[in-house]
């Protein structure tokens, strides 16, 4: 529908949790319309039936001409395999994101781009332990934060897009940083997570201890509900810096069982009080706003 | 104030978060007068201001030919000197209580009473990250396990007034166990909990990664602002429970690390899939409230 005055388009690709959230959340954004791609009926039917985007489509490939911003919401191998087959349909002069939780690995695949094409990785820290269209919703975004990694060649004018588009998501702020600093920050705050609740989630004692558990035992277990596939992908994509935190814990959990085992007292509770004070003072910070924006 | 009917009386030894939480969390049961015991006058000032007894008292020792009832909720420490200390005074015939989080040691000491002496071990499933009267609250019990571990000796009396008094502080249910088994499944759905918020805690990048957590690091991270001293009796008073679910927990961290690192996407995948179908299946078992009492 070219006319006078060309309809602005956005188009994500993939309507998962993420995905259909966007659509979900971008709607009214500007004069933008909100396209969303998908490959399966049964994700078309949802889409149309709870109105996930303005406009639905099983052919991404056939919309990247008309699309002047393109939100890659697919797992990591699929935006990796979808940068490649696609590197030379994507509109000159748009602005192409993806939303995963890896960075280091999707840049890298984002450089068969031309360079009329700018590219920006994004992560937005919201997420649920379920996945899917059915479990999309406007509000996810709230109060998150969204990362960025914006490279040398980003314009100010993407930028400031992504900015305004950030706040008509609702997010907290918008964090910017490096893919390498983002894969390492991640594989501590969220990945390292995830292997941890995994890990607990391993014990024999799982199903025996029911009765026995608080608030912290469902806190810490609450992600291992986790969708297989893309977490596979998200470990693999990022195994440097998750093995190094991983091995980290390790360290450390087995200097808490040595002090333990050993039953010194003062020794333990000086490692105790180290790190609860760690944690104390970080509640803090985090009260005064401190992590409205981290360092670059 | 002995008359032709002595007036009943539940003792409260301590009134921190839980014995405040108790003593507010009692008062009017049935035709008992709650009475508080401490030590500073500081918790006096403040358990008088809020009205948390209905009688308060520096001598512990003193009240107990007078009671009934009594909840001994002090630290682990506390509560074996206090036992030690006063085991000729408590009145003949009277239900004595801890509510402490380990349940072993406890009973040891408490093999000081004498048989006319009922002492039960029990264990509140709730808390906060916060301690002291201050943070007291007659909902703090609500919807949680209240955990027992009566042994041979324990009449069938004091066992139907202990459940009167978890239906009136509005318990979840209430959990019969071993002291044992008790201590077993709390290294696992507590305190390893601690132990893991402590030493994600250490990790160097607490500070700088701040814009970059979610739900999960938040949640998992949560407990680490505990109370030392009272964390520190409870892990070693459990070492050898508590060691052997962080040796555990060491090892399935290192087998997702050399997976993560071996690059094995099958591998992993298989492993990612056994501990979320857990994790699942878990979550399934609780929705029906199979957990509503644990096995025996």
């Amino acid at each position: 529908m070219d006319g006078p005055r060309r309809q602005k388009q956005i188009l994500i690709v993939g309507l998962g949790l993420i995905g259909g959230s966007l659509a979900l959340a971008l709607q009214g954004f500007e004069d933008y319309l909100v396209v969303g791609a998908v490959r399966s009926q049964a994700t078309y039917d949802k889409a149309q039936a709870r109105a996930v985007a303005q406009r639905l489509s099983f052919d991404p490939a056939g919309e990247l001409s008309q699309s002047d911003v393109v939100i890659l919401a697919q797992d990591p191998q699929g935006i990796m395999d979808f940068l490649w087959d696609n590197r030379d349909r994507f509109r000159p002069g748009s602005l192409v994101l993806d939303v995963c939780g890896v960075k280091t690995a999707i840049q890298q695949a984002a450089r068969c781009l031309p360079p009329t094409v700018d590219f920006i990785g994004c992560h937005p820290m919201a997420g649920k332990e379920v996945s899917g269209i059915d479990n999309a919703e406007a509000t996810l975004f709230r109060n998150t934060h969204f990362i960025i990694t914006p490279g040398q060649d980003s314009t100010p004018e993407h930028l400031a897009l992504l900015e305004r588009m950030a706040a008509h998501c609702q997010f907290r702020d918008v964090v910017r940083t490096t893919c390498q600093r983002h894969d390492e920050m991640i594989a501590y705050t969220s990945q390292l997570m995830h292997v941890i609740a995994l890990s607990v989630c391993d014990n024999e004692e799982l199903f025996s201890c029911m009765g026995f558990e608080g608030g912290s035992f469902r806190d810490c277990t609450r992600v291992a509900a986790l969708d297989v596939p893309l977490w596979t992908q998200l470990f693999t994509l990022n195994a440097p810096a998750l093995c190094r935190v991983v091995d980290q814990l390790e360290q450390r959990l087995r200097a808490y069982r040595l002090a333990i085992q050993a039953g010194d007292r003062e020794g333990l509770a000086a490692m105790l009080e180290r790190a609860s004070e760690r944690k104390k003072q970080r509640n803090f910070e985090q009260a005064r706003g401190d992590d409205v924006r981290a360092p670059f």
